[in-house]
């Protein structure tokens, strides 16, 4: 039986610490899998246009599977975003965000189940503007009907594969009658291919008002890259915030890059006080996608059953333990 | 003592019933206003190019103040969205939606007390859209230095006005660098002129997050037209829901039409069972815009009051009151 190796980004200011804790909790559950290992690089890779090396993305697409912790881009001209780049360049299509309020931590909200998939690729993060004169400029919202069938479909496959009832199209489709449109025409055809599962659209405007009032009404939502963006924070800030939610990007040839979408938070790096929640949930969703169902429900129940004890919380919890201490917990749990 | 003149559009579905409504408690608050009520027409004015007839949009015009229920566009071509050719044809470039817990009125939130200030004429509603290749389609989001001034003003010159402190711009300027970007430069400059209020930037996914968590973090919020169409109906969620919450449309020379934004309601249209609520805060909003703060005062003070006491609820809000019965108990409250 030979381990499986996974592309681990640490990435920036607390991102080794979390992914340290991701290590140190797969090592305690005897995970297969062995890591390797990548940083972002000091200087842009010319062909990669970033300080992702190629050898990095080289690295995901050979492996297939991946953990990624908060990048940073560092602040000046000539090279790109990191996470717009890993997107474009792994073509990472669908952003899934599965979100659920957790046992034994307590918001306004203790009902909530449902998952957000995000087109990830095109729409409003085209890139595309200009100004036309001054004081007038225009930004270029994209849809295709490849890239919308492509996250539609993986929307129903999602659904059915993991036994929920319903996909919610999100759109604006009155005001933006074409691209939304076509997005929506999209998701109707998947929609007939997939009669088990029930099929709805919602105005986007509505759809925030029904998630703050009743988050219960949903299960699976499925929308264009900036509704995506809007309503995947939304719905993570239901159930605590970017700290306890995890997500995993779907790629071309069924890559799927894991990760933490909160920030590096400079200000308390090094400092042995991050919350690994977030990078550990998402290589709970890096397992699943393994198939290695056993070590995901026992990682997740130790995460779980440590927070809702409550002996053990980081600070952004409303505790006092260190980054160490929790993860030790976690793993005296396994 | 003349009356002051003041449009009235009842609107469809509902909104008759919750006109009425405003007209009794407007009465029995001895408010000296005289309506002068118009109804979408049953065809096309070409000169407006939309069910809108010419002569509702010059009473609007002359009176400088009016009030407008739900209007559902009439399916079919040739003409334009109700709602969109209000605000073209009026210049309504301000939409602002007072949000906050109303008393005796419980939701999971029980500390919102904020204001969301809508650019109301371009950005993603620019109607502007088409299809490049087959299967490619692009909408365009136009920004422009003037609007984006205009309501900044508005913003600062509210906050001001109403003793608030802080003004947040909503935004997505590490996406939309020259459009967004465009707009904050705006706001920025109008933030220069008001040193005595605190100006921030929120990027509208964590400014949903954030709300979701902890509205008490925010005051005034400004922002381009759709980021304005989301967060107002997410804030409206956070206290109950579109029913509930009052809007008023600031345009061109001054003019003022406040507006119930919920739907018309066809499903309980003409059963006496609407909540006019709504209606009736954007009447209080009209009131404070014509400075008759003391009517604004005893009317608002008795809809808390009525809600508040819960003995005459419509069923939307849990009661079995008709909406003549929840009027009069209002009435009554005078
Ligand atoms: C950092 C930013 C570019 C990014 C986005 O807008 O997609 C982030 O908000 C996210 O959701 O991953
Ligand atoms: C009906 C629709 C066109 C409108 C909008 O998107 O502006 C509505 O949602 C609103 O907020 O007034």
């Amino acid at each position: 039986n030979h381990p499986i190796r996974a592309t681990l980004f640490p990435g920036d200011g607390i991102g080794p610490e979390i992914a340290n804790s991701v290590k140190q909790v797969f090592n305690s559950a005897e995970v297969p899998i062995e890591w390797e290992e990548h940083y972002v690089g000091d200087k842009v890779d010319p062909r990669t246009e970033s300080f992702l090396t190629w050898e990095s993305l080289e690295s995901v697409r050979r492996n297939g599977v991946g953990l990624k912790g908060p990048m940073a881009t560092p602040i000046g001209k000539g090279h790109r975003s990191l996470n717009l780049t890993l997107r474009k360049e792994l073509g990472l299509y669908a952003n899934v965000r599965p979100c659920y309020s957790l046992e034994g931590y307590k918001t306004r909200y203790d009902d909530v189940n449902l998952v957000t998939i995000r087109e990830n690729t095109e729409g409003e993060y085209s890139g595309l503007e200009h100004q036309v004169v001054r004081g007038v400029v225009e930004s270029l919202k994209v849809i295709t009907r490849q890239a919308s069938l492509r996250v539609a479909e993986y929307a129903f496959y999602y659904a059915k594969a993991h036994g929920r009832e319903r996909v919610s199209a999100i759109h604006k489709a009155n005001i933006m009658r074409k691209t939304d449109g076509l997005f929506l025409k999209c998701c109707r055809e998947v929609a007939e291919k997939y009669p088990e599962i029930n099929y709805e659209e919602v105005i986007i405007d509505n759809c925030c008002m029904m998630l703050v009032k009743n988050p219960a009404l949903f299960d699976v939502l499925v929308m264009p890259n900036l509704y995506g963006d809007i309503i995947s924070d939304l719905c993570a800030g239901l159930v605590g915030g970017l700290g306890l939610t995890p997500s995993c990007n779907i790629g071309e040839g069924g890559i799927a890059l894991a990760e933490a979408v909160h920030g590096s938070a400079p200000d308390i790096a090094g400092k042995n006080l991050a919350n690994p929640t977030a990078l550990l949930l998402s290589g709970v969703m890096m397992l699943r996608h393994l198939k290695l169902h056993d070590k995901a429900d026992q990682i997740h129940n130790a995460i779980i059953k440590t927070i809702a004890e409550g002996r053990h919380r980081t600070a952004d919890l409303g505790g006092s333990s260190s980054t160490s201490e929790f993860t030790k917990a976690i793993c005296d749990h396994l």
